[in-house]
């Protein structure tokens, strides 16, 4: 397996924690649950949503905003988002200094208050589709937090779309999936498996939710993003209604979907190592970074002209490139610093490169090392940065490669420990089955979008009964 | 006065509120104070941040995310901050179902919890100065709420600076003071003053709070932005401490700054009229829209495919154009609409302008026409955008020049009913003085930067004593 280990589960938790804080991602809020993402973290966050953003612009979507604060009556209105959501609210019970009447809920998600205004907008067949996004910040209190994982508060956007018929709705919450493989797979370079969600695991409220599952360095898996088709829930639960085409009073069918700042610890579980974070280059916040290495005086200024010179060549090539000019430390703590902070590629300029003109280029992920002669460095460094792109997502399907199992029973889960990975099972679409999954700590991540590989080859796993479908088993954060 | 008159200060609110909801600018909330930023205001809204991030990411600055909840304590930590925001803040007492046993502040501002991480973060003097902002949403509790100008939640940037020396922190919050001015003179096309606020008027736990002011079309000021020079105040309440390069302990100093969604609401009364919304082109959703002008089917198809080809040209120049291709209102209704809406500039394009290669220009701010050849459309257009961008900044200038006055006494103020605008007073820099304007309902907004134009000409014109400075006053939003 090139160059991609499994981390020990237990040892995961840890190791985790010390790259997300070392590389300054994210810090602890006096808040418990609560965190600060830092500002390197922060600009990858910018790169996923500046391409995720161009694309639903591209696809007729617009951003809005929506209130924070929702009546907490609103969470009542739809009664299988209540269930889902209710344990989990943060509420507001004084405002300038006095009680409210109504308590505030602080939004878990934003479909109860955005139907209300929906509700007002949507008269006419004219006035669909109606696809509107928003970025925002949102507050789930959960018991066990992680880091970017799992957090009381967390960023995302949300979308939300309104739709004459049934299959529109279905058309948009399957291009949204589209979009999120795109985004996770090429810019994230981490490959994920599409599905539909089990009744069980759908979002509350959802007539179906599809996922995008991807595989961590430690054998869990992750979801990444959902999207789902509401159905006409939401519509009926704040009364939307429209006139249609032919005069008849319809009431919408929607989606919502989003993805979140979980991506940024999908990065660091995905791609890191021993050595600490790897960021895939195209949203890496710096590509390159240039370490000059100087004894005297002399060449110091020498190294360090050129190097500037250098990056600032880069960078009109478009690469994100910086030089390292610290003096309190060493080459040698630099070249450390920058591979803990995962930063793709790093060259490195001596005298001796300056009089051959000539830099020595070291890869992240490979540790190898090759000398480039400058005058190239415009064309070649972008396509080396490719190159790393392509060979993280290669490893990434590698190792998932080497992670995937059959569960033919379901005594063959216990395999999960030794074997973390994605296990392919039969089932028989049953709710009883898929809770004994939860013995070996186990959840049903999806059933295959893919029909092929969404057919059964043989009885459920559990009880025997005849399969309905083949679908993705996993050890899940 | 070209073109731009006073609107009745009775009439103004209703005016402003029919605009807003009309032109689908914003929506109100089910949570009272609260509203819904629609697509197209976000739209400005998103043009104001990019412009803004650009320009804070090339003078250093970085983007980060702290906490929307910050524990109730910390907000006590700084003494004039607290009676400041005290009975503005909205509490979260319960979550995930228990009553917490620390209340929980939605954010007001986030001084308190982002020096709790500077604290951690800043050691050195290496680590100064540190410039950072983050794009956030914000609560503060308000009695009495308008759309934009002042709502319970607003989106809003917010920079939180740390620095070595006083001198550079002060520096800090001018550089920021002027950005806002080149964001707001020149992308929102409306003049401003600068200056310093009164201590009064001082942001809660600030040494001087720079301010930039206008002027909207009733007379009233309307405060555009503010940076804080906050000199050592929360460096000491959370005990930020760094060895400096002489191996000294010492505290640094900082500076805050923000703007808010506010300005959308400033472009409304800056720039409206009877007809409506008048958005700068560059801030504009949408610069130009093409009205197809048609009688028969054949005519419809060949000015329809001629109108989409000219906006694609557009589009390619660079100009946010579409083309308004409503079946089922008439021209006539289109052009009141894109007018309401505020649309630059409107091209017709009927039958006669297709034999003649041509189109129709209506400029929104002047209501005139002109016959312009479709080939130099992708360079006449884009010309003439800048045109009316430098028009409506003048035509605002001009404005206030006519409503720009003298208080030699206090009672002069007594005309700020009649003849609303700014009113240059000197003063003697004593509050009992500044306590009195309230008499009229006004306040001092500023005390110029410039210093000759913060000289006083005569004494106070309250009480009488020695002048201190001149500075301007006016009724404010």
């Amino acid at each position: 397996m090139a160059g991609i280990t499994e981390l020990a589960e237990g040892a995961v938790a840890e190791w985790y924690n010390d790259v997300v804080q070392r590389a300054q991602l994210a810090d602890y809020s006096p808040v418990r649950g609560c965190m600060v993402i830092r500002p390197y973290a922060y600009s990858v966050w910018e790169s996923i949503q500046r391409w995720l953003d161009d694309r639903l612009k591209e696809t007729g979507h617009q951003n809005a905003y929506f209130p924070v604060f929702i009546p907490e009556s609103f969470i009542q209105r739809e009664k299988e988002h209540v269930e889902g959501f209710a344990p989990q609210l943060a509420v507001v019970t004084h405002g300038g200094g006095e009680e409210l009447a109504e308590p505030l809920v602080v939004r878990p998600t934003s479909e109860t208050i955005i139907y209300d205004a929906y509700a007002r907008w949507v008269q006419s067949y004219r006035d669909l589709p109606l696809l509107i996004n928003q970025w925002a910040n949102v507050v789930r209190w959960e018991i066990r937090t992680r880091l970017f994982l799992r957090t009381m508060e967390f960023l995302w956007q949300e979308g939300h779309t309104a739709h004459a018929t049934a299959d529109e709705a279905v058309t948009e919450a399957r291009l949204i999936l589209a979009l999120y493989v795109k985004l996770i797979e090429e810019q994230l370079a981490i490959p994920v498996l599409q599905g539909r969600k089990s009744p069980k695991e759908r979002f509350a409220g959802a007539r179906e939710t599809y996922t995008v599952e991807s595989l961590m360095r430690d054998g869990r898996a992750l979801q990444m993003g959902t999207s789902h088709d509401l159905g006409q829930n939401f519509a009926r639960a704040f009364e939307v209604w429209f006139l249609d085409r032919d005069g008849e009073r319809r009431q919408p069918w929607s989606t919502s979907w989003a993805v979140t700042t979980r991506l940024i610890g999908a990065l660091v579980l995905a791609h890191g190592d021993s050595k600490g974070l790897l960021l895939p280059p195209r949203v890496a916040p710096t590509q390159v970074v240039i370490v000059p290495i100087y004894r005297s005086d002399g060449q110091r200024q020498a190294v360090l002209a050129r190097a500037g010179e250098l990056a600032a060549e880069l960078r009109r090539a478009g690469v994100r490139a910086q030089v390292d000019g610290r003096e309190e430390v060493t080459p040698g703590f630099k070249f450390n610093d920058w591979e803990m902070r995962g930063v793709p590629l790093r060259l490195e300029l001596g005298p001796r490169d300056l009089a051959a003109a000539q830099v020595v280029a070291a890869s992240r992920d490979t540790a190898e090392k090759q000398p480039l002669p400058m005058a190239e460095l415009p064309v070649r460094i972008p396509q080396l940065l490719e190159t790393v792109q392509a060979a993280l997502f290669q490893r990434a399907l590698e190792f998932r490669a080497h992670h995937t199992y059959t569960a033919a029973t379901l005594a063959d889960l216990a395999a999960l420990d030794e074997q973390p990975g994605f296990y392919r099972m039969n089932w028989c679409g049953g709710g009883a089955c898929e809770d004994r999954l939860g013995e070996y700590k186990a959840t049903i991540r999806c059933i295959p979008l893919d029909e092929e590989e969404a057919r059964p080859t043989g009885n459920c796993a559990v009880c025997g009964a005849a399969g309905e479908n083949s679908v993705w088993v996993a050890k899940a954060y």
